[in-house]
């Protein structure tokens, strides 16, 4: 060990060469100042970040490779939180690595107007994804470390394979979040891409919110698990340096990705609350934190310059995200049969020519068509078998590498991933998710396999895109716009094959609808999106028999919807009837509502969705039993009509 | 072998005596009654089931305690089939148990108005729980497991342990599915709780939906996993019935779970499509089907008697769902602040009494005060650590077998768990789901802790309920409501402390609503629920400093409404402003506008609700940054009222 430099040196800058000593010295001072941060806020979880700060300091000290001052640089280590709870830590390397001032760091931890929030997001340019909800952030380091790959950057875990220096992806976990499924799922992704260039680093310090978690010190349970899922594991005495340092240095270099076991004491260093429970998400009261500073050696001035990435790639190998104009789009004829999820994979076909286009399964890609991808362009096709937390997981990570994921699987089954999806919200990713098989008119495999809660899932996600194409046509163009849509975007799409009602070259702006039937002497109002838009159509028909005229939208826009065409349609017609494959709750009736409310005056409105339970049967019976088919519509129309034949209230 | 009885014996009726070789008859006819009900139905997945048909036969006729004719006896084995779309093979099950006839099981499978489903649930009684979702079966098995101990069953896996002999849960997985995380999280469960009564046997045969499996025939790479989750992993030849039988046999002698890995060949016995892909989900079209039952032998018409279960406990050992009138429910004083949550633990030590109650926690016992239940009843209270879809998973076990499990996390991470609370609804399971530190209230955790969707999620769910109280006395009263309430109900506590609103004794019923303020010249109502309320009563006193008398109503129940209320309100009043802790969509402003909806016309219609993603600041920040305090409900109110006073059009 350097001794030249010691603990005494409390100025410090240093540099991958700093010795261990030194190095100590630092994670006292990111221990200090987590306390310091935590107990001005008078919130925070000081302790959880205490008994990682020695790992932290060994890491951005001499094995983190990273450009504080460039923190776009495609060759950049990753340092994902997955414990984001530990943000004090975080901030306090933030500070260490001269990138956030003592001042904000204290004045700012987790204060109105500040980016240093309670949890890490991307408000911050060093955090890559939002965490926060426990064991996501290695699933996320996956998608990371895949796109590092397809940005050019060698696969076989070699620092220098040839292809440049090899971005590495650092997860910090904490030991309670071992016991989510997701950390499973992402450890096996992580260990089948033999992701020899990501480590994570458990940090084992026993306690959880509520007491002891599960396994506790016994590290050798957490090897034998992170092992059975092909990854190597590293158990290190956490508060040893030299032994971490050991550990993260043989990490970069192994052909697999490596769980280093860190046996910690949560709030290490201050003897009133190290390893005692109890102590979990509390600041220290002034006077405690005051006596803790004391036993941590009182405040440091360290900076670290650390390890700058050997150097990027050339800037063509980076993705494109510009539309190549050669690319043949989908078409369909009028009035045959073809399945939006039909059209979905088409349309991801067209795109292949986009190179920041990828495309997500889970071992369902035959039926979401994404196969029909997977055929033309393999490199940039993940399978993530049925382990829908780590689609979106690996989504994310893509994402926020400059890459567009669509992810698909049936709609009921984006139910599993919901959390991710709204963590992905939070980061800001923009995914394009697709969920197929919805309603009940997937028919005879019954309520398990209908998506009937996803509209109202999706609407509720923040800033989300939600469409639900009713032909092949629109599935097809709304699916290319979704490659360009911000945040969250989804295509709900329907399993069967129904008449195409759109030509070829006809436009669907977001946010914008179908008007399929309209007169001049319009008496109701059908409207409906995906499978309905076909029983509208056939109920139209059957009130003209009734010489009932009805205008039929299309509102294949759920979220945004076209508020200015429904509003024109409730003035304009005596009743207005919303038609949903999907449970009465938060889909498109509602959005229909609400765009209505306090905006005009309807007289007469119905709603028919999916409001009883249903059971195995063929499509078309499913639709009619659950109420949502032509003849019902019919009824209602013409009830409604009856009901408010005495005129407008307008 | 016994040899005395043969395969030619096709009418037979077999025991737990009969021979291997008529066991693999057996087997044989659950392959061809696979075949020839999903070919009849022109659906379904056969080849799924001819893999696991060997075990299935053998575990029917020697192992199973199960009384086919009585599947209510507590002391009933649990057979559950997580791999859902084996329900061919299940039906064929029952066929050869007697209990569904062959005309049920090839005219009925997948068709309208059968209890032969796609995918099985409960409408069969010998099904506890609905699957079909991936990965959830071994999840519903350890609530199983955990219910028959507190039916009074032996839990140290013996058969007869002195407390009366054991009932055995039995789940079969396919193997795509062990990719879900939830499976870990399930077998760490059963390992923990060393549930020797527990049994997994997963069919591995190789081929998912769309191609081979992650792991293929790799039966050790399972059975490190397997282990490393602590249990007993047992590879075997899946189509060799005296391994498969000695396996079954010591299986249900160990002292911790055993993970069975059968190694079989999907579609085994048709060589046209067995080991083959592109058979999943397919049936098989009428010429192959003749082929297919040719080759396996032809139709038999063999019965299984099977073993029964040695005899209950007696009755007094079974749950009561009486309420315990001697019960003392938690009392509060008007205008002391108590958080909602802390009401919702005192309730559940109230309901300490009943002794079907049970409460489920994902470690954060402590913050949604389930630890109050913990230290009174330690014995019913269960730890799932961070995994929350186990702990619905368990809840649903228990639930069908007659408990009434309160679960709680914060509402953010039931979003993880929305798969398992959808297919609950499924099941038909009653639970009570406590989401708590729901909002932007929450302060300055930030938004990877707010619950801002799980109203539109919980709403959606079929069949369920949803409370948002906004005080402790309504949110103990609608707890105690909770353990009568059929199917998924819903609580949404909030984290802070707020004025205790409501007397002691003051009635809750669902579908209710309060009204705190109202006059006979109220202009405006004011509709909110949980904090929100707090912000309407606020404003109703600056409102009334403008002379404008305000309406306030408490919607502490959001599903079901009460309509007749609001609609009362709307048409009394100019206008009417929903505020809501929440996003805008899905939530209580819709609910609102759908108890509204084709009733009344509304003129002036206002909604508050949380439009921005939020970052960390204090509570009372929060609700002013997201627009959904006091202040802003005056101005909107007095905006609407302003845009309104040409008055009302009724």
């Amino acid at each position: 060990m350097d001794t030249s430099r010691t603990a005494a040196d409390r100025g410090s800058a240093l540099d991958a060469s700093s010795s261990l000593a030194d190095v100590f010295e630092l994670a006292q001072q990111l221990r200090v100042d987590s306390v310091r941060c935590s107990t001005a806020a008078g919130s925070g979880h000081p302790t959880s970040g205490m008994s990682a700060a020695d790992v932290m300091a060994v890491l951005m000290t001499r094995r983190l490779r990273y450009d504080w001052r460039d923190p776009r640089r495609t060759d950049n280590d990753h340092l994902i939180f997955s414990k984001g709870h530990a943000s004090p830590l975080l901030y306090a390397m933030f500070k260490a690595a001269g990138v956030v001032s003592d001042e904000e760091l204290i004045d700012g931890y987790r204060r109105a107007g500040s980016r240093l929030e309670g949890h890490p997001t991307p408000a911050l340019p060093w955090v890559d994804a939002a965490t926060g909800s426990l064991g996501q952030g290695i699933g996320i380091g996956v998608g990371l470390a895949l796109a590092a790959r397809l940005h050019g950057y060698g696969g076989d875990g070699a620092l220098d394979n040839g292809a440049g220096p090899h971005p590495h992806v650092w997860a910090l976990c904490g030991d309670s979040e071992m016991a989510e499924g997701s950390v499973w799922e992402a450890l096996d992704a992580a260990g089948r891409y033999q992701l020899g260039e990501f480590t994570v680093i458990v940090d084992v310090n026993r306690l959880g919110q509520r007491g002891p978690t599960e396994l506790q010190w016994d590290l050798d349970a957490y090897a034998r698990r992170a092992e059975a899922f092909g990854c190597a594991a590293v158990p290190v005495d956490g508060h040893d340096v030299a032994q971490v340092d050991a550990a993260l240095e043989r990490a970069r270099r192994r052909d697999r990705p490596v769980v280093i076991l860190a046996k910690t004491r949560k709030g290490r260093g201050f003897s009133e609350v190290e390893d005692k429970p109890g102590w979990h998400g509390k600041p220290l009261p002034p006077d405690m934190a005051e006596r803790a500073i004391a036993e941590l050696g009182g405040e440091r001035a360290i900076t670290v310059s650390g390890l700058k990435p050997e150097g990027s790639l050339e800037e063509e190998k980076a993705p494109q995200s510009v539309r190549d104009e050669g690319a043949t789009f989908p078409t369909y004829s009028l009035g045959d049969k073809v399945a939006a999820r039909r059209a979905f994979g088409d349309a991801l076909v067209a795109l292949q020519s986009r190179p920041d286009v990828v495309v997500m399964d889970a071992e369902v890609g035959n039926s979401t068509y994404t196969e029909a991808f997977a055929k033309v362009r393999p490199e940039r096709f993940y399978e993530s078998y049925i382990a829908e937390q780590q689609m979106i997981a690996a989504s994310v990570g893509l994402s926020v590498s400059g890459f567009k994921p669509f992810a698909a699987t049936f709609a009921a089954f984006l139910t599993r991933a919901y959390d991710f999806i709204r963590m992905a919200a939070v980061t800001g990713a923009d995914l394009a998710l697709c969920g197929s098989h919805c309603g009940v008119e997937i028919g005879e495999d019954g309520p398990s396999q209908m998506g009937l809660e996803d509209l109202a899932m999706m609407r509720a996600v923040h800033g989300s895109t939600v469409l639900y194409p009713s032909d092949a046509t629109s599935a097809a163009a709304l699916t290319v716009a979704m490659a360009d849509l911000p945040g969250i975007s989804y295509l709900r799409a329907t399993r069967g094959a129904y008449p195409v009602l759109y030509e070829s070259g006809e436009r669907f702006p977001i946010g914008g609808s179908k008007t399929l039937h309209t007169s001049d002497r319009d008496q109701v109002t059908l409207l409906a999106a995906g499978v309905t838009v076909h029983e509208c159509l056939k109920a139209r028909e059957e009130l003209a028999q009734h010489d009932i005229s009805a205008r039929v939208i299309d509102l294949y826009s759920v979220k945004p919807l076209d508020a200015d065409t429904v509003i024109r349609a409730a003035e304009e017609t005596d009743a207005v009837v919303v038609v949903e494959d999907h449970h009465p709750e938060g889909g498109l009736g509602e959005a229909v509502l609400a765009s209505l409310a306090g905006r005009v005056r309807v007289n007469g409105f119905g709603h028919l969705a999916v409001s009883s339970m249903p059971d195995s049967r063929s499509a078309a019976e499913q639709l009619d039993a659950s109420g949502i088919s032509a003849p019902h519509i019919v009824r209602l129309a013409r009830e409604l009509l009856t009901g408010t034949n005495e005129g407008k209230g307008k």
